[in-house]
């Protein structure tokens, strides 16, 4: 059984994430992770979908867990004519894609890769289609983590030697990479994070696995870090994105954009994470996800309003680019307005991998 | 037994604040309020500064239970020669006065009202003194409440006819007010209250008794107001303050800036109810108060984070006069650089009162 004090290292662990093994998907609960440590087996790839769509899996999880469903339909196809197995491994994609609103068109991006290796051994009559979906799967996770490597040293390397970094919900893998790259930098970095009501992804998460790698760590509530960067002499603030559209709007965990608003009336940078999203051109054009708004009338499971009272429960807001300092990615750091510059010196097929 | 469902009602009558009876102060728990509804009786009047200091009595009620504190105090001296029985009142008021930092000298000046009284009455060995100082802080809450009154009109007056407006943590009196004068001026307003971590007033207590007083009534948590101003065309932004300087800097609910700062973006006005307070000529002088960092490392008393984890709680936090549009006192509406402009026409003592 994996222990919680693993922190992070456990959870950069693919196998820990989202794993098909003989025709399941096994994938962690992010909606109690990590007390306790559990996962949730699907058996179809219509019920990895419905994790997906359930927040059984977060933060970077979907984009294995996407790939993971693909493999899981490859699985349910493996009897059937090519026709037919292509139209079923399509229709588990279509469900895959659309079982969260912002984060589609990137699982949309993912899973076409592994549709297309399990069309091409089906039509080869490979035996194995499978391994082949599975393989790709973990290419393309593999190619991930490596160029969220170089942003984490990017990312890094705007962080003083000595001082504090405020946080912002919780950004797993870029957040794992980072520590490792202050620990390779020799920076000496204490860490500030707000709670992230409702789900409290930055206590429950961030908080836990940063103090787990060794770090001093202080949580805060929601409404506290406009005041607490000043108090606290926040020298950096940063967060990963959901998306990052190409007009260089932040679309983030509700909440970045009022930490960014603080943050610039302090004077202090704000360093966003992640690749520029040709998937949204435009950030008017980006509709934001609304949750089930009793989430916000309760904590932990218990209900903090009189029955009666309405909730509101948007998951995302849109930070604009005069709040951002700079746009971290693997080829360097961008200005909002300069975005398109990450993609200078493409082959031209408009293809280009992904980074969360 | 009072009913929750009375709401507002209920906590406008003195008696559910704080009330002195034989021998006794009675307090609503506010830890707790309004489910259930219970009440904690003070045998000495240390022990009213000891629930001062532990919250049982937050928002308006530590400005009436201080003086009931007084009362007791004078009870417990009704036997003593005169000379100790001053000197035992002053040590009670100490004890009140220094319970909590933030609002000392406010509750200096109170105290000091009620402690002449039973001066005076103990001088002339008036047999009542009890009775004599109970009605010094009944009549100094009474004007307060005229004074909310006027506040209230001059408030609702910059409301639409029919719109939104946000709240933040719990202004009991003023909100009181607040709803009498909205439904007298026939507005039709909806409300938006953030819950307020780590104790959730907001949702716990202004969404609740905005709810029993019939209005419709969102709450979100504290990671939301910024982008659901925006998202919910909030039309005014509206809060009390534990202390207003005389420089225009609204000492609030930790929150209240980053609130603030984002109406502020979205070009929102924000109206501050109080008096400028002449105790604290300058926000610089003013240190904010600390809480206990275990509360917002729990909600509702279920851990968050990892043992080994630190939390900070400042219980309010700063906005500048360049976030308010206007300070709203009894006698109208205040630009922050014109506070002093409130005492114009004062009668030269340099007495004032204190409005909440």
């Amino acid at each position: 059984m994996p222990r919680a004090d693993e922190g992070l290292a456990f959870l950069l662990r693919y196998e820990n994430v989202a794993w098909y093994e003989d025709g399941k998907v096994r994938i962690l609960d992010r909606r109690c992770y990590p007390h306790p440590i559990k996962f949730v087996t699907c058996n179809t790839s219509e019920e990895v979908a419905n994790a997906m769509r359930d927040m059984i899996v977060q933060s970077a999880g979907p984009y294995l867990a996407c790939g993971m469903g693909i493999v899981l339909a490859a699985y349910e196809a493996k009897d059937m004519p090519y026709d037919k197995a292509m139209e079923h491994i399509r229709y588990a994609q279509d469900l895959i894609v659309n079982a969260r609103p912002t984060t589609a068109k990137r699982i949309k991006i993912i899973t076409d890769s592994c549709v297309a290796a399990a069309e091409e051994a089906f039509a080869a009559g490979e035996k194995d289609a499978i391994q082949a979906t599975f393989d790709r799967i973990i290419a393309l996770t593999d190619n991930r983590y490596n160029k969220i490597g170089e942003v984490a040293k990017h990312l890094v390397s705007k962080f003083p030697d000595e001082g504090t970094v405020m946080t912002q919900c919780y950004a797993e893998t870029i957040l794992g990479f980072m520590c490792k790259e202050i620990k390779a930098q020799g920076k000496k970095i204490k860490f500030v994070c707000p709670e992230t009501r409702p789900y409290f992804q930055g206590a429950r998460l961030t908080a836990s696995v940063l103090h787990d790698m060794g770090f001093d760590v202080t949580v805060i509530t929601d409404n506290m870090p406009g005041w607490t960067m000043h108090e606290k002499k926040v020298d950096v603030f940063t967060c990963a994105a959901d998306a990052i559209t190409m007009d260089g709007v932040v679309i983030n965990k509700v909440g970045t954009f009022q930490i960014a608003l603080a943050a610039k009336y302090w004077g202090i940078p704000f360093y966003v994470t992640g690749t520029p999203d040709k998937c949204h051109p435009f950030a008017k054009d980006v509709k934001i996800e609304e949750r089930d708004p009793n989430l916000v009338l309760e904590a932990l499971g218990t209900r903090t309003a009189v029955e009666g009272v309405n909730g509101f429960y948007p998951a995302f807001d849109k930070t604009p680019p005069e709040l951002v300092t700079g746009f971290v990615t693997d080829k360097g750091i961008y200005d909002g307005d300069k975005l398109w510059d990450y993609y200078n010196g493409d082959d031209g097929t408009g293809e280009y991998e992904l980074i969360v």
